[in-house]
C-alpha cells in the first residue's frame, strides 16, 4: 500500500545507522519527533463534497483524501499533522480523451475547478487545491497508462499519459526498448506529470530530458485539442510542444503522449571516482561534458555530501578501510565523490569509459571501480523515502535545485548553502546542508542542494522555519542568475520568484496563452502563474 | 560584390563541366535560356519611397532593389526578368538596441510595416514587402555584426543579431571557439536569421540545431523588451526561446542573441563510403542515429543523387576509374554515396570511426577514405551558385525539403520525387529529381530534394511552371506526414501549408502571439502566419 501521509510503499523504509544518528546529531543536535496524526482522524474531517454526481466522478472521502497533497515539505508537515487544508471535492479517472473532453464540459457546465493528476509526487505544489473558490476536481489520469502504439522503426512509442515509471519501462522493455527517463521519483510520477513539469531524469545526459524524448501528442483544451504531430525536428514556426512542456496543468490535459524510446543498451556500467578537492571535480565534470565524453549520467557530490553519503551508508569498518585508500591515493580531507555511467555497446561503453578515466586522472582523480557505482544504482530511487527516516529519527529533510552557467555554479552554490546554513541562526538553530552537482551541460550544470534541521517544537513553528529556508534559498537562487527549477518546476511554491527569470513581458505572455488555451480560468489556478 | 539578381558574390562561381551539360541534355532536353534583365532598367522602376523622412531610413533606390526579394526561386525568376514588384518604401541599419525601438516607435507613428532583415538569403519568401497596404521599411541588422561577449567557462556568446556565418565565426576562431552551425547559405545568412527561422546546419549531428544553440537574447517587441537569460536547463514553465525560434519576424526583433559555442576541435575529417544500394544506404544511416555513433555529419545521397553528383564533378576519366572500383567492391548501379565526418579529440575521432566503419560494412559499404569527403568539405557552401551556373546553360534548379519519422522517410521520399518528376508532364517536359538525407536523428531524417527543369519561352510561365512542382510537392509532403520545412521555415512561400501540421488549435495560437506582441499586426505581415 501506498502510504497516505509520506512517500511510497508502506513496506519500503530505508535504515538509518547509530553512525548516521550520531553524526546529525553532532551536526545540528539531536533529533526531536513530532507526533503523527491518525488516518482515521483525517478521514473524520473530510467535509461534505460539493460537487454534483456525475458518473465519473468519485467522492469518496478516501479518494479525496489521497489526491490532496504532494510531496512538498509543506504537504508532508500538513499530512504528517493532519491539517490537509483543502481537499478535492471529487476524483474522476477519465479512461479516455473523449472521457478527459466529457470532464472539461462538465466543469464548465458545473462551474468549476479541474486540477490535472499525475502520480501526486509534485515537491512543489503542482495538485493541492487552492485555498478558497470553487468546487475542485481532481482529474486522476492513472487509468490512462498503456502503450498504446510503438513505432519500432522510428523508435517512437504513443502512451496514456498517466503511465508511472514501473509501468512505461515495463511495457517498453518487454519488447526490447527503454524511455531512459528516470528521476527520483520515477517509482511513482507519470509520463504526463514529467512532460507538464519539464521533468528531467538521472540519465539525462545519454537519454536527453523530457523535453527532448517529448515527441508529439494530444493536449485536450477549453480551446479544442492541440494535436501534435511526430517529427525528427522542424522549421515551421514556434514548437508547440514546448507549450505543453511545463504547463503545469494550466493549459490542458494530456490524453496521449508521444515519446521517443530507444533499444535496450548492450551494457551500462556506473563508476565511482574522488577527486581530492570541489575545484578539481567542478573543473573535472565541466571537462567532461563540454569535451562530449558519451556518458550516461555524471555526478558529483561536494565534500559535505561525500562524507556525509559516506557516513549515512553504514558500514563503519568498511567505509574507514575505503577513506584509508582514498588519503593513501591523494583524496583525503575534502575529497568528492564523483559517480559516472557509461550506456551503449561494449565498444562504445569501453572508449568512453577510456577517455573518462584519462581526463579525470588529470584531475587527480582516485577510480574506484564498479563496486560504488552498483551500490548507487540500487538504491538510485530509494533518496525520497529517506525523509521517512529521517521524520522518524526527529529530523526534517527538503531538497531544492536549479541549474546556472559553468562559471556562475560555484558562487550560486555557495550562496544557496550559506543561506540555508544560516538561515536558523537567528532561533540557534543550526542546518546540515549539502549539495551536488548532475545533468551536466556544455553550459552548465544543476545544482541539487539538500537541508536538514530539526522540527520545532510545533508543526505551525516547523513549517515557519520551512519557510523561512525555503524563501532565503529560491531568493539567492534567481537573483544569483539560478532558475528556479531545473526539475521540479514550478507550481504553488516556486510562483513566486518565477517573474525574475521570465521577465514582465514573459509572465503576461504566459498570462495570454493561459486565456487563450482555458479564458475561465478553471485549469489548476495557483500553479506556474500566482493569481 | 554581392549579385543583385542571384546568389553570392559576383566572383564566385561553379562550373558545368560539358559531361554535366550533356548528362542533364539527356535528362531533360538541351537548355533553353531566358534573357536578364539589366540592373538599370530595374532601378529606374523603383517607385517613390512613402515613407516621411528620418535620420536612421535610407530611401535610395538601389538600398530599396537590393532588399526587395530573398533567394526563393520566384525571387530568382522576379530578379532576372527585373520584375521585382514590391520595394520596401525604406531600408533602416539600426546600431543597437535601442535604435531598434526608435524604429518600432516610428513605425507606430507613420503607420508603417516592418520587415526584420538578416542576410535575405531565404528561400521561402521570408522577406517580400507584401503585395499591397501601408508603406514599407526594411530594418537590416547587418551593422549589428559583432561579438559583444564570452564567457569561456559557460561556452556562451553574445552577438549582434546581423552577424553573418563568416562573421560569427572568425571572432569566435580568433579566440579559439566556434558555433559549429553551418547552414549552405552560411556565407551570407546571419544569426538572427538563423534563430528566427529555425535554421539547421550541415553539422547538426555534433552542434544542434540552432535551437539546441540559441540561448537566450533580446527580442525588442511593441509589447516592450523580451528578455531571456541564459541557463543550461530549466523547467521553469513553457520555455520562453522557442516562441523566439521561427517567429520569423512576427513577434519582434532581435537585438542580441545568445550562443552556445565550442572549443574548436583538435581534428575534424569528412569519409566517403559507397553503399550498394538505397536500402542498405538508409539502414545504415538509421543504425547510425539510433546508435548514438558520434559524427559530426552524415549524408546519404540516393542513387540519381549519387550519379548526378559524379556527372557534374567533371573529371570522367578519374570517375570512371572510381566507378569501376566501386562496382568490383560490390557498389555498382544503384549505389549511394554517404558521407560523414568526426569532429572531436583524435581519441574520440579514432573511436567513433571505428564504430562507423564496422557497423557501415555489415551494410556492404565500401570506403574511400579522405579524399571525396575534402572535395565535399572544400564546396559545402557552394550548392547555391549552381542555379547561376545552370541557369547560365538554359536550366532552373530549385531544392526543397522536409524531416519525417524513420518509418516513413523512403515513402516520402518516394513521393515526394514521383510529385516532381510527373509534375510537368502535360505540356511533355521531363524534371530531372534526386535527394539526399542529412540531419539524422534517432527519430527520423530530413529528406532534401533537388530538381532540375527548362524554363518555358515566358518568365511568367516558368513562373507557372515552379508554382506547379512547388505546389504538389508541398501538398504531398503535409498530407504524408512530413513537415513543411526541416530547415528553410516557413515565410510566405510555405504559410498556405502550415496549418495542416499546426492543426487549428495551432494556428490560432500563433496568431494569438502575434497579436499578443504586435496588437497592430505591423511586423512581417504574411510570413509563417497567412493574412
Amino acid at each position: 500500500m501506498r502510504r497516505w501521509n509520506g512517500w511510497g510503499e508502506e513496506s519500503t523504509s530505508m535504515e538509518l545507522p547509530g553512525s548516521g544518528r550520531a553524526f546529525l546529531a553532532e551536526q545540528i543536535g539531536p533529533g526531536l519527533a513530532l507526533p503523527d496524526a491518525s488516518l482515521d482522524s483525517v478521514l473524520a474531517r473530510v467535509p461534505a463534497s460539493r460537487l454534483a454526481e456525475h458518473p465519473l466522478v468519485l467522492r469518496e472521502p478516501m479518494d479525496r483524501l489521497l489526491h490532496a497533497r504532494g510531496q512538498s515539505l509543506a504537504d508532508w508537515l500538513a499530512m504528517r499533522e493532519g491539517e490537509f487544508g483543502r481537499f478535492p471535492d471529487g476524483v474522476a479517472y477519465p479512461q479516455s480523451a473523449e472521457q478527459i473532453r466529457e470532464l472539461l464540459r462538465h466543469a464548465q457546465a458545473t462551474d468549476c475547478l479541474l486540477i490535472p493528476y499525475g502520480g501526486g509526487t509534485s515537491v512543489a505544489g503542482h495538485i493541492n487545491p487552492p485555498a478558497a473558490g470553487k468546487p475542485v476536481l481532481t482529474v486522476s489520469l492513472a487509468h490512462m497508462n498503456r502503450l498504446l502504439e510503438l513505432d519500432e522503426e522510428s523508435l517512437v512509442a504513443t502512451f496514456g499519459p498517466g503511465a508511472n515509471g514501473p509501468q512505461v519501462e515495463s511495457q517498453l522493455r518487454a519488447r526490447g526498448y527503454t524511455l531512459g527517463h528516470f528521476p527520483q521519483s520515477w517509482e511513482l510520477s507519470t509520463l504526463g506529470g514529467w512532460v507538464a513539469s519539464r521533468s528531467s531524469g538521472q540519465q539525462s545526459l545519454r537519454y536527453g530530458r523530457i523535453e527532448q524524448l517529448f515527441a508529439g501528442g494530444t493536449l485536450e483544451t477549453f480551446a479544442g485539442p492541440l494535436d501534435i504531430p511526430t517529427f525528427p525536428a522542424s522549421s515551421a514556426g514556434p514548437d508547440l510542444r514546448e507549450l505543453v512542456l511545463g504547463s503545469e496543468g494550466r493549459f490542458g490535459i494530456l490524453s496521449s503522449v508521444k515519446v521517443r524510446v530507444s533499444r535496450l543498451a548492450e551494457q551500462e556500467r556506473f563508476y565511482v571516482v574522488f577527486l581530492p578537492s570541489w575545484e578539481q571535480g567542478l573543473a573535472a565534470i565541466r571537462d567532461l561534458a563540454q569535451a562530449r565524453v558519451q556518458l550516461s549520467m555524471l555526478r558529483l557530490s561536494n565534500a559535505v555530501e561525500t562524507r556525509t553519503q559516506l557516513t549515512l551508508a553504514g558500514h563503519p569498518g568498511q567505509i574507514a578501510w575505503l577513506e584509508r585508500y582514498l588519503k593513501w591515493r591523494g583524496a583525503g580531507e575534502g575529497k568528492c565523490m564523483l559517480t559516472f555511467g557509461v550506456t551503449g555497446s561494449r565498444a562504445q561503453n569501453a572508449a568512453s569509459l577510456k577517455l573518462a578515466r584519462r581526463l579525470l586522472k588529470a584531475f587527480g582523480g582516485v577510480f574506484t571501480g564498479t563496486l560504488l557505482g552498483r551500490k548507487w544504482e540500487a538504491s538510485r530511487f530509494r533518496s525520497p523515502y529517506l525523509r521517512e527516516t529521517l521524520w522518524q529519527a526527529g529530523y526534517v529533510v527538503d531538497t531544492l535545485e536549479t541549474a546556472t552557467d559553468w562559471s556562475n555554479v560555484d558562487n550560486l552554490m555557495r550562496r544557496i548553502e550559506a543561506s540555508l546554513r544560516d538561515g536558523l541562526a537567528a532561533e540557534g538553530e543550526r542546518v546540515h546542508v549539502f549539495t551536488h552537482l548532475s545533468h551536466v551541460y556544455g553550459e552548465g550544470s544543476s545544482i541539487y542542494t539538500t537541508y536538514v534541521f530539526r522540527p520545532a517544537a510545533s508543526y505551525a513553528a516547523t513549517l515557519e522555519r520551512w519557510r523561512r529556508l525555503k524563501d532565503a534559498a529560491s531568493r539567492t537562487i534567481v537573483d544569483n542568475r539560478g532558475t528556479i527549477s531545473h526539475q521540479h518546476g514550478v507550481g504553488r511554491d516556486h510562483a513566486p520568484y518565477l517573474a525574475v527569470e521570465k521577465g514582465e513581458l514573459g509572465m503576461a505572455t504566459l498570462r495570454a496563452l493561459a486565456s487563450h488555451f482555458d479564458p475561465a480560468g478553471r485549469l489548476n489556478p495557483g500553479s506556474l502563474l500566482q493569481d
